[in-house]
């Protein structure tokens, strides 16, 4: 089963949007063991699309075409993939139904241009629209199959896993489950990780089951995932538990969670758990760490507020930070204890460094100290981050939850 | 001239990379006018990489390959190419000697795969590379072309503006500069913008000179892009001159910059000029206020810092605000005074409001105040925003600086 996508659109092709959507299928179908070789944009003329999707499907067993399934006048995606089949179009009054229903339901007028979209190609499945207007298609030619999805990537992801997904895997003939667990690590580089693991990836090997990749995410650490197939969903879950628990083994803490969420959820969830509150006093970072922090939901149980001290006097002044350098152990400790007095935190943690291009207090771009101030207990760590400016910064917030994490860790 | 584009790497296909280069480069061809019909994405498969290009040069004039140059095995669009054209791979003792010089200036070791970064089809022309290891390729194939460009983007941009585009549009027969000009606003809706500038998208009309675009871009304003075609640049400049000010008189101080800068680099500038400096109160925008402040170049000289006030408590104790409801004129104000106060700053700004999903001292999500305070005055306003929690905190970052611009202005 060889499946190819087709994205469709002329915005795409001015730059005007980034087809992520492409991007993010073909993760689906490597995750569910579809092979696939090839992804097409095409623009909004009708002959092109056609002639996009007949070369694909010569190629291919499936193909995905996504976009052009709207209301308006440049969306024939339905009338490309009739040519295709050489079919016609057929009004489906049932899905002019669901259409008018949807507006009616918001309280809004519908357009008379909707109804365009409830013709559909003749012999075509319906995919039911649950999210947007447009519903999906599911178009035999031949022993060959045509899917068609919306562009809105909310309503693509929905039928691509609903339906799509589903009917691929059903028809490459080997009726399996795939789940894929992801764990996030921080604290060894991609390549230290890789090599760590090597003995599971001998042991599981290409084909094994489950498998394993690796993936490099910045600021949301080094992700490890793992993706078992099986008959049903609790044989592939005892699969992943099984590996996940060889994985933990090896990484140890530098697993911060297995439910691919960001290390300042993690930090969240240990505080919580804890009962206890955070501030923060940043220098480089310069707000980054708070801005990351109130966007995990339910941040207002745990997290007080921030000081950004970017002019060196107001760390004097406002964050009691001794004469001398402020890219120093005790600048970092001196902003982490007094962020933590003035906002009435059970924890201060502080980042002060070099974002770069140049060097400050003697120091190299990319050095940064993290301080961490409880009631009893203050510390600081010096780390050498790689990288330019912006991504220095990024890196000093994730290093900076992580030493947080570990405090709390115990 | 019609022109198509083939982007090179199996993780491109697997989602592990998203592939904005294609993005970019189909931006920059509608700029100088060049038709572009199709991009590819193809992976590291020798016979399908020929395929795919074979395919591409037969329906267009030239085609664009991007990735697969680089030192390792799965690197082979180098190969691809030679098989396209029918060609033998040659070394290129020169391009030898400028790699090495690269890894020796860096004091590094140099591989010895770099070499095959050496080896190019026979009768291509070399693009110098001046930010990676890999030059680029000019290709002819019979009266057609295929460029090859590395896959890194910073690497890939150089050289499309440097050698690609220029041999395009000398190859299209149109020996024309074209020139683009972004305006970028803040203050009216998208829709409101485009009905404003109605009567010069009719005066200059499709195929017009200059023409007009439109592309709402969320925290960074709406930009308005205005492209002119001439066959001197100073002829071009002139052309956008005339219309930037047809613009400007229509869109008055909604304009923010013509430079395609953020916002926070036109209030930077503005408070340089006015030898001013800045702090911050963060309560809904929790910090990315000051972020995006510290990331623009030389805000050291006119940013002091920032509080994120996060807490109720932090509010009325550090921050002065009055007991009563924390989205409300009243905080606001005190919050812009108060940490103007704290931060020794001549300037303070601040943010309160609702990021959702519900609502809050009984506003409804998307409130947002914002409060300025200046040496001898305050001022306060209430807006209120459309989108989710993280849009809502973007739109409310950008809004607030650009009050701040506006009073600036005076």
């Amino acid at each position: 089963m060889r499946c190819e996508i087709v994205a469709i659109g002329t915005e795409l092709l001015l730059g005007q949007i980034i087809d992520t959507n492409s991007s993010w299928m073909g993760e689906q179908l490597a995750i569910a063991g579809i092979e696939h070789l090839r992804q097409a944009k095409v623009g909004d003329n009708l002959e092109r699309i056609v002639v996009c999707i007949n070369e694909a499907l010569e190629r291919a067993d499936a193909v995905i075409v996504c976009g052009g399934l709207g209301p308006t006048q440049d969306d024939i995606t339905r009338e490309a993939i009739a040519q295709v089949m050489g079919v016609a179009l057929v009004h489906q009054p049932q899905v002019a139904e669901v259409i008018r229903g949807l507006f009616a339901s918001r309280g809004r007028v519908m357009p008379e241009n909707n109804l365009r979209q409830a013709d559909v190609p003749e012999g075509a499945i319906l995919i039911e629209q649950r999210t947007g207007t447009a519903p999906g298609l599911i178009c035999p030619v031949g022993d060959k199959v045509i899917y068609a999805v919306p562009g809105v990537p909310y309503e693509m992801k929905e039928m691509i896993e609903r339906a799509v997904l589903p009917d691929l895997v059903r028809r490459s003939g080997a009726p399996q489950v795939f789940v894929s667990r992801v764990l996030r690590t921080w604290g060894e580089s991609e390549s230290r990780i890789s090599e760590l693991l090597d003995p599971r990836l001998v042991a599981l090997e290409v084909g094994g089951n489950p498998t394993i990749a690796f993936l490099a995410s910045g600021i949301e650490g080094i992700k490890v995932r793992l993706t078992a197939r099986s008959a049903t969903r609790a044989e592939a879950d005892a699969l992943l538990d099984a590996e996940e628990a060889e994985v933990r083994a090896v990484l140890g803490d530098h697993v911060f969670t297995n439910e691919d969420l960001p290390m300042e959820a993690e930090v969240g969830r240990l505080l919580v758990a804890q009962g206890l509150t955070l501030a923060v006093a940043e220098s480089l970072t310069g707000g980054l760490l708070a801005s990351r922090v109130v966007a995990v939901p339910g941040a207002s149980r745990w997290f007080r507020g921030g000081i950004v001290s970017y002019a060196g006097d107001v760390k004097t002044d406002l964050l009691d930070v001794p004469e001398g350098p402020v890219v120093s152990e005790a600048a970092a400790l001196a902003m982490a204890a007094s962020v933590r007095r003035l906002m009435g935190a059970d924890i201060g943690l502080s980042t002060t460094g070099v974002a770069g291009p140049v060097e400050q207090d003697g120091e190299p771009p990319g050095v940064v100290w993290i301080g961490i101030a409880g009631p009893d207990d203050r510390a600081a760590i010096r780390i050498q981050l790689p990288g330019d400016r912006e991504r220095v910064r990024q890196m000093a917030v994730i290093s900076a939850m992580d030493r947080l994490r570990r405090r709390l860790l115990g």
